[in-house]
C-alpha cells in the first residue's frame, strides 16, 4: 500500500443540543479545531438546515474535515482527513468532542493505494472497472 | 446501531493524469455527480493547489461528497457521505471513476451510533471521554 492519508471517521454522542444546532458556534469549533491540528484552512462552506441541523466542511491544503450534526439524536458525523504527518487529526477530533461536551468514538481509516500487481483482484471489494449494479 | 449515514470511502487509481490537474473539470465532474446522485447541493469549496492536484468538497443536503487528487500518482482520494435513501452515492462514485478514466475501490461504512447501554465500553477503540495521547 502507498498510504498518502489518514481517514478518522468519527462520531460524537449525547452532545449539548444547543451547540449542534449553532451554526456560528459549529464554524468557529471547526475553524479552531483545524488549526490546533496544525491544518492550513483553504476555504470552508457551512449550511444551517430548517428546522435543526448544520453541515460544514473546511478544505484544508491536507484534505478536508467536515461535521453533519443532528440534534435530534444530540450526535454528530463527522470526519477529518490528513494527507501530512505535520497535520494531527486526533487533537482536533478531542476538542470538537470537547467543545460538543460529547462522547467519541473513532474509526482510523488509511488512505491511499496499493500498487498495481499486488491488488487481489479476486477480493470482493475491488472491481475492475467498476460497475454499478442496482 | 442507528443507522443515519452511508460513508463510501473511494480510491480511483490509475486516472487520466490532465484531468486530475484541471480545477475546472473536476469541478464540473464533481457537481455533476451530486446530482445525478439525486443530492440537493448547498455548497462547494474547491481549490487549486501549486504545483499540483485539486481538493473540492461539495456540501449536499444529504452530507458532502469530496475529491483530492494526485496527478503525479494518477490517483484521487474521494469521499461520499450520504444520510438520506433518495440519494446514491454508487451512481456519483461510479460517474467520478469513468471521468477520471480511472479503476476504482470502495469501502463502505455505516454511520451513525450505538444505543448507549448497548456501547461496549471495554472495546478499545471506543473511549469515555476521549483524550489524546501522543
Amino acid at each position: 500500500l502507498t498510504k498518502l492519508g489518514t481517514h478518522l471517521i468519527i462520531e460524537v454522542t449525547n452532545c449539548n443540543v444547543a451547540k449542534l444546532d449553532d451554526e456560528i458556534f459549529i464554524r468557529g469549533l471547526m475553524n479552531e479545531s483545524a488549526r490546533i491540528a496544525n491544518a492550513t484552512i483553504v476555504g470552508e462552506v457551512f449550511h444551517k438546515f430548517n428546522p435543526q441541523g448544520v453541515s460544514g466542511v473546511i478544505v484544508i491544503a491536507e484534505s478536508h474535515l467536515s461535521i453533519h450534526s443532528y440534534p435530534e439524536y444530540a450526535y454528530a458525523m463527522i470526519d477529518f482527513l490528513s494527507c501530512s504527518k505535520e497535520c494531527k487529526p486526533y487533537i482536533a477530533a478531542n476538542h470538537i468532542a470537547e467543545g460538543l461536551e460529547g462522547y467519541m468514538h473513532i474509526k482510523e481509516i488509511t488512505r491511499g493505494f496499493m500498487e498495481r500487481e499486488s491488488i487481489p483482484i479476486a477480493k470482493p471489494d475491488y472491481i475492475y472497472p467498476w460497475r454499478h449494479v442496482d
